[in-house]
């Protein structure tokens, strides 16, 4: 069983932080598009960025800093503009996001880090950004999370929010984050993104390898549409002002906290998923048998992203030859005779050959599922348009409950793994297609 | 310009080949489905096959054969059951095959190659293939391409056929092919199949070489769907019945006819990428400047493959910032600041950012593209069920000859690559969706 509980408050949950989200004026739409989330005290801060080539200035800067100082206090995020592929002045003007911050909170700008989010190639709109400054800091409230998380999102339907807590040595640690992403998806309005923060106290080699492995387990297997986009980031924070002992090394204390981590990181990553353009529900695939969890990985995430795998389940249709043909193609060798494809509790393939099973309750299962997350989505969009300030993870954890399950084993190794993504269906298409730029 | 022009006759078009193609009774549709291609003597025969872990029967089989014999009469081709993922039931057919096929036309089975398409874990109906072998066989013909090509298809709108015509040595020398493909696509339909003749006289080792170069410039640069079948096959055969003189190794002679082999090649993966389920237009994506071709095309697939670039060709929308996106996730390194894009005429980014084009001109260029390719496959279909036997390889080579070009340069290397593949449209997501198996 988890080793923690889930609570309310989001980014907020952890002690000394506070956070917020305002709306600057950046998005045309008038919706919130600018973010803070601040520790009282300097935190440990670790990162993961796109490895695109083509980055965002954002990107850079979060970079070098991350190189020089494993610290940090604020994150700012404005939304609207990527300022991605926007050359030295996009450079400078995220130099100058910092600076403005840094001496609107009083701190040196070193402490702060940055993200975008919104169209490629436009640079942040700075007149907006420089007058919403004070008013952002302003509406810093330890209950600012879920403002935060609003005001991140582009198009996304729900906002994405989770808290977890565990003890370590008899008190109390927390890990909150938000995120934002729904695919690579809509015009050029790229990105995911996505903040935690965490309260323990941890050295920073230690918190950057444990963010490492945890983006490996969640962020980085999901798919939407195979698309990675110029401003990705991941960024967590640990303040220590839970006051517990500062974790220094691999043992049991770290472990606890990094299974946390993970399991934050993946609640994160599966309600990304579960957002994919025109996605009617989260498909979870498992992978065991392979001789390491990299080769279980890459199978689990060559199915998932398949687009014939993804189109059979938007027409609930139990389709085992699509997902054998994925498996096979995902450049991990395995034994033909050894493969075991199972739908939900539907065997479906052994020994690398068809078995009979039940089509029309195979498909009853996909279509359950489906409605199932359908109810739960519109839940979480009516809840999110009635209060945006209320705590929703309640609601939002639901709605991931049930993913349609795919479980392959490819032979006798011990390496496992998943992956997450969702169906694709007219409306993918549709919203890709009819935007124009 | 090309040293070579088009000739009507495909895989019968070079001198020494018969071919055939009948309605046996495999597929449920009652549509041809066995198809036979004979050389009147021996030929040195290479193939390139699926890397799937999921392999056919077939694949098995030839890439046995290959292995001790490199060379081969006859390959024989069934529609409507893919022999794959069928284990050792499903090798025993393959070898009944053979050994029927080599009784009826008087050589050793060891001269057969076999290819199979259809549904992946059906068995190939061997009662209706015993009792069609011998009407296969007499309906061998020297015309016999078109009918071939006809019997090959499974979810295809139209058939694919080429032949050109050089000469090496003031003697004429050609090579035909026909396809089969429309992404990996349809129920379980999966697969590309290319069967190409030739009526040069080459060394084994060296036509082996030039059809696995030809394939990476040809079927291994289209993508669909980025899903690879369990039966994906390429052979080809190269009888010397143009009696001329035997080509041993590299030289002036071998490139001429590697360059017509890979045309021909080309001209087959094009038109299975144009004919991609629910496609509107072919996209071919030109990439230059790269450290080296194998970079180029990496790019060149990464970007022709894009989802996100799909939607948008398909919503007739210049949305550089996707393209711009893809070429960055290719995993190639390559400098930010030296990206260039082109769309038709349209430069749309230079220097790593974007430039001011105009935007409802470039809209229009990608309306048209897509409107010419439609005119052109209609008259393909209509041409094709109304004349099944009739050539239609002029129209064919129309309906390629206007593609929508995306041009990319990543810096100065000597590196390019071009990638074909189509738009993503409502009907993919249709056809994919609503077949149920």
């Amino acid at each position: 069983m988890n080793d923690w509980q889930e609570i309310t408050g989001g980014v907020t949950a952890p002690r000394g932080y506070r956070a917020a989200g305002i709306t600057a004026g950046l998005k045309p739409s008038g919706l919130p598009d600018l973010a803070l989330i601040v520790s009282d005290v300097e935190a440990i801060a670790a990162g993961v960025f796109t490895i695109s080539q083509v980055k965002a200035a954002c990107v850079d800067y979060c970079r070098q800093r991350l190189l020089s100082k494993h610290s940090a206090r604020a994150i700012l995020c404005n939304a609207g503009q990527a300022n991605a592929a926007t050359g030295n002045e996009g450079w400078l003007d995220a130099l100058e996001c910092a600076m403005l911050l840094g001496q609107e909170l009083n701190m040196p700008s070193e402490s702060i880090l940055l993200a975008s989010t919104g169209v490629i190639g436009q640079r942040i709109k700075m007149e907006p950004l420089r007058s919403g400054i004070g008013k952002l800091v302003a509406a810093l409230s330890e209950t600012g999370s879920d403002a935060a998380a609003g005001a991140i999102i582009t198009t996304d339907l729900v906002t994405k929010s989770i808290a977890l807590e565990t003890s370590i040595g008899d008190r109390p640690v927390r890990i909150g984050g938000i995120a934002k992403g729904s695919g690579m998806i809509h015009p050029n309005m790229a990105t995911m993104l996505a903040f935690v923060t965490c309260d323990a106290a941890v050295a920073p080699t230690l918190w950057q390898e444990m963010l490492s492995r945890a983006a490996d387990r969640s962020f980085n297997s999901i798919t939407v549409d195979g698309d990675t986009s110029t401003n990705d980031s991941l960024i967590a924070l640990a303040n220590g002002q839970s006051r517990t002992p500062a974790i220094t090394e691999m043992g049991a204390e770290a472990e606890k906290l990094e299974a946390m981590l993970t399991a934050v990181c993946q609640h994160l990553a599966k309600a990304i998923a579960r957002d994919g353009e025109g996605a009617t529900c989260l498909i979870e695939v498992q992978v065991s048998g392979a001789s390491n969890e990299q080769a279980a990985n890459q199978i689990a995430k060559t199915i998932v992203g398949s687009s014939l795998v993804k189109s059979a389940i938007f027409g609930r249709d139990p389709n085992w030859g699509r997902i054998a043909a994925a498996a096979g193609r995902a450049g991990i060798p395995f034994e033909q005779e050894n493969l075991q494809i199972k739908l939900g509790d539907f065997l479906m393939m052994e020994n690398g050959q068809p078995i009979p099973f039940d089509r029309n309750a195979a498909s009853a299962y996909l279509k359950q599922a489906a409605a199932n997350a359908s109810k739960a989505q519109d839940m979480m969009a009516t809840n999110m348009s009635n209060d945006l300030s209320g705590d929703r993870s309640t609601i939002k954890a639901q709605s991931l409950d049930n993913p349609v399950i795919i479980a392959v084993s490819v032979g006798n190794g011990h390496g496992s793994g998943k992956a997450w993504g969702c169906d694709l269906s007219y409306d993918y298409v549709k919203i890709n297609a009819e935007y124009t730029t």
